[in-house]
């Protein structure tokens, strides 16, 4: 099967939860937004579906994957649709329900980040916005963000399948997904994170695990991989990263 | 099968998305939050779950949904699970993915509902973030509102079995999760919605066809559906409703 993921081409963002899903799978994929639009590819073939001219189910915003005649939007509804196809989650209902649970948290989570440097919305720029981004940043590492940390650390403590994965006891999509998040908060929050970290030495070692996966290695090292930047979820802006 | 909710007692908020689901229905279930803490139920039945004294899988929030020995928690994965059970999806699978990714759409969407009074986060009062708020809301009024609206009203429009329904030619929970969206709406933002919604024929129509179902019409009138307040996620101050 070859899929077709449609996302803005210049961020990692939340498309890069379902890169490293079909990284880490050694999936057959087009990153559709950065293919050249002269073969049909690009931001107009996404813009296409989001207008409904290309498909009487438009989503509503990217990310979104095209999988034969099917369409699946949103991060966590596509890693749930692709988790059972890639084998990177447990075959029983439980397991998946825990799994999909788990990955909507990280989506509230992500939500959550991204509005430290955006708690107006999306309709300014973060300079039109830096004094509600820097009262947000302050309750976010104070509270939220310890809160979200401590407890996926304390559900790999509990996992009973061992400490090294959220669930079971392979490398399921969320692990990838909170490699990923441990990545952005470290890129936006440098300081904030090595103070945090050594309370969270499990949620830091299944990152170093993850990122040494032969594929996930391979493709950190590769072109395909976007930097973080100042246009994503996670921002390094050295004002908002304070104790 | 008896379902057991499990969500705050005293405000609508998003556990009210999976209440409706359960009342058009006419399911089984038990509002747990709100039965005698002397028999083992309330918050502190809830409190039990959230750390993690009564699962080794803990929620990370209300609501979540305890299905026999499955705990199903966020309000699109638990309505995804319920769905099928309780005949508010169709059977294909691409019309399952659909309707999750627009409950996902609709999670989305409340989220920034929410955060009209709360752009600072949930760790102030909106007492002490109103000027925040008031920039938050008149950008959410201006633009993002309408956009999630006319996303909506478009998709009926668009619905090739009927502009009744989301999706297909049956209620689904997708249409009730919008009826609540459009019912909490018009409570936090009365001017506002009274302005938009001529422009939104198809969503206020729907809105009055869900009403009039009669296990909704039922619940509405029964004392098991709280009142909208301003400690949920749809909250009227009128400052905010300007246009």
């Amino acid at each position: 099967m070859l899929y077709e993921l449609y996302y803005w081409p210049t961020i990692p963002g939340r498309g890069e939860f379902v890169r490293l899903a079909l990284e880490d799978a050694g999936a057959d994929y087009i990153d559709v937004g950065r293919e050249p639009a002269a073969d049909g590819w690009g931001v107009a073939a996404i813009m296409r579906y989001l207008d409904g001219e290309a498909t009487d189910r438009p989503p509503f915003a990217p990310p979104f994957l095209k999988a034969g005649d099917l369409i699946v939007s949103h991060v966590a509804n596509i890693l749930q649709f692709l988790g059972p196809r890639l084998e990177q989650v447990p075959e029983h209902e439980a397991a998946r329900l825990w799994a999909h649970g788990l990955q909507l948290t990280i989506t509230d989570f992500t939500a959550e980040v991204h509005d430290t440097h955006h708690p107006l919305g999306p309709g300014l720029y973060y300079e039109e916005q830096k004094e509600a981004a820097a009262r947000r940043a302050v309750l976010f590492i104070r509270d939220r963000l310890p809160k979200f940390l401590q407890y996926f650390e304390r559900l790999l403590a509990a996992n009973p399948a061992g400490n090294a994965h959220l669930l079971g006891k392979d490398c399921s999509y969320v692990d990838l997904s909170l490699f990923h998040m441990l990545t952005g908060l470290r890129y936006a929050y440098p300081k904030t994170m090595q103070r945090l970290e050594p309370k969270l030495p499990r949620v830091a070692t299944l990152a170093e695990r993850i990122a040494q996966r032969p594929n996930i290695a391979a493709y950190l090292a590769s072109e395909r991989r976007l930097a973080f930047n100042e246009n994503g979820v996670f921002r390094h802006y050295p004002e908002l990263d304070q104790p």
